[in-house]
């Protein structure tokens, strides 16, 4: 007998009908002897619905970050109270629990708090009784009692902090997807469902651009050894296995690629240049919390600076006004923003022990006439930015130059 | 500067506009010099929506009541969050707060629960750092941290709780209508609003009709010596209060009248009579939560019994399989049920001190070829049980009889 913690995400509990399918996974896995924990995020578009709430309450002002979250985490407690509800119906004893009732404490920063510790007593009680727990994703508490969310990928983030503390046998994450491609189907017509694929892997897939998982949740899931099973919730057919690195998979030169669309590139130019200047622009950048890509610095003649770094689409608005600020702060310079750029990636653990690896991808751009912008590498990963016209052919081209549609 | 409690039911706060005309109300208080706690309802049909999410759930079965007050306490955390955003967007510090997070300990009956105790310290530290503080009506947590809900016109058992631990000046409930009238102003043309009226009298009214408040809350707020206050969200002219006795109020022989239309008679005849029987009969009726309303027993010569009581209308389907229950245990009799039945009732303390109160009313329904089924009294009340086809005239006919349209 085993240790199960499941994750459901919000369309696979969007009707009444699909939590019934839901809680049928659930049963057949109690059923096959094992103790099941479930994660569940908010029905469907219910988070979309309080957030237009929100802003229909608050027009132009920013709703509290505080109350945002009072409000948000309703959403996961009808889900929870409903998936029991289901489950006695299929005559399974369950139990919900909400982020505060399992002990689930964060920091105190709203809308995107972390998780500090989980009372796996409380859960551990009710699993020895024989019932089936169900645990609101995405929220939790502070120790004051406030009641806090965890941002995007929450409900991941809550999967992998609960198989942590349970030391459970696997997290299952169940979504409208079979599993991690090696690349994006919608784009690659013959990418390939990866059976299994180590943590490191799937952050790097996930920080350039494979959106199933986020890379908190993988980076968590590794730290405490925890397997994570991506699969579908359509079927039972088993989807990719996230787990620690084996020595067979260095043979696997490269496991994945992705793709980042809708990225701009920043310039700042003409910056009078002296020490601390780009650690104190990047230190501004993070507290507006806007992730920056790529980083290329140059040193011009003129004894000025010249920094250029990407970022997504979606952060262009919160970012201006910090390099406005900053650019006043250091006494001169210009912003430029380019949009319609993209970064194609490929990712795999073989490639420490392999030769060739990024001529063999540069090739595949240059045979289909893409000009790569800027390169970008880490042990296990090569990135190139490229035009976003050419973010499609790109990812097929390397998809096709390393033979990842077949296994 | 004192302290007031105020309350906005889900139709004051079923929209983004109406939940700003609620905090506009909350902020006049505040901007008087007053401390302002604020207790708020699910919007609108909140309520309704997350029942019919149940039911699709569950089909036929019951949902587990535990499961269903964790789905239900979700809509007024949602109301509590958007009101204290709309404070916020007015420019007034708020801060919400759940059942929970407020202490409110109730017993673990699920769906009606009684509150046991709050914790005022976590509201007052609230208040004496400015703010305004807004709590979720209607919902509790158990001692073991079980969320709970209070059943019907909870949020107006929160409403007096909360105003008696901290010793409110005033509690105000804001409704849709004007105040408490001396008859349904649908019903009675003339109905005039009441400006004071005892909690005796508005909880004898409550328990024949008048549906603005519950008795139980009415009960609380005489144990506390909380005055309660009656008025429109609509507009700022003053409602009905309801205070304790005083000498001035025994000159009002009549205060009110009000109706209970849809009411089913039930006549249990031919049971075998041995003691005890009746009180085993109204204890199961009362654990299956069937109120009983008027009770009627006369021993046949037969040496068997014979029993009829009042029950509303949408407590029958619980009620019959009692009663075929009870039957079967006393070994004999049969049960018949007769529906189109009303009752029709005047309250008022001058009665304890007037004669002639009696026949007057019986008299105007005499007049009005109304005939009275069963009549029962209490120091302060009068009621008469009519077929439903007399009600609305018999409302009108005592209404004018006791010149209660005039101030």
């Amino acid at each position: 007998m085993g240790l199960i913690v499941q994750k459901f995400g919000g369309t696979s509990v969007a009707t009444a009908e699909k939590i019934h399918l839901a809680a049928r996974k659930v049963v057949a896995a109690k059923q096959a002897g094992h103790q099941v924990v479930v994660v569940v995020s908010a029905m469907g578009h219910t988070t979309d619905e309080l957030v237009d709430l929100a802003k229909q309450v608050c027009g132009t002002t920013n709703p509290p970050k505080r109350e945002m979250d009072q409000l948000l985490a309703t959403g996961e407690q009808v889900t929870i109270a409903l998936i029991a509800m289901a489950l006695h119906a299929q005559g399974h004893d369950a139990i919900s629990l909400t982020g505060g009732q399992i002990g689930l404490i964060t920091d105190d920063v709203h809308t995107k708090a972390r998780i500090k510790e989980i009372d796996k007593q409380r859960i551990l009680k009710e699993l020895d009784a024989g019932k089936i727990v169900i645990v609101a994703g995405f929220q939790g508490v502070t120790a004051d009692g406030a009641v806090t969310t965890l941002g995007r990928g929450g409900s991941n983030a809550t999967l992998v902090a609960i198989g942590a503390v349970l030391k459970a046998d696997v997290c299952e994450n169940y979504t409208d997807v079979d599993g991690i491609f090696t690349a994006d189907p919608r784009i690659v017509k013959d990418a390939r469902k990866i059976d299994c694929i180590s943590y490191d892997e799937m952050m790097e897939l996930s920080s350039v651009g494979a959106s199933v998982l986020q890379t908190r949740a993988v980076e968590f899931a590794k730290k405490y050894s925890v397997p994570l099973h991506v699969r579908s919730s359509q079927h039972d057919g088993p989807g990719t296995w996230i787990v620690a690195e084996t020595k067979a998979m260095e043979h696997i030169v490269v496991s994945g690629c992705a793709l980042k669309k809708d990225l701009t590139r920043a310039s700042l130019k003409g910056i009078p240049d002296r020490p601390g200047i780009v650690a104190r622009l990047f230190s501004a950048i993070a507290k507006a919390n806007v992730v920056v890509d790529d980083i290329i610095q140059n040193v011009m003649d003129d004894n000025t600076a010249s920094i250029s770094f990407t970022v997504e689409h979606g952060d262009v608005q919160d970012l201006k006004p910090v390099v406005e600020a900053m650019l006043k702060e250091f006494g001169g310079g210009k912003a430029y923003y380019e949009t319609n750029l993209a970064k194609v990636s490929i990712v795999g653990v073989g490639m420490k022990q392999s030769t060739g690896v990024a001529s063999k991808m540069f090739q595949a751009l240059a045979d289909q006439k893409v000009n790569i912008q800027n390169i970008s590498t880490s042990e296990i990963r090569i990135s190139c930015i490229i035009a976003r016209e050419d973010a499609e052919k790109s990812l097929q081209a390397v998809h096709a130059a390393f033979d990842l549609g077949k296994s």
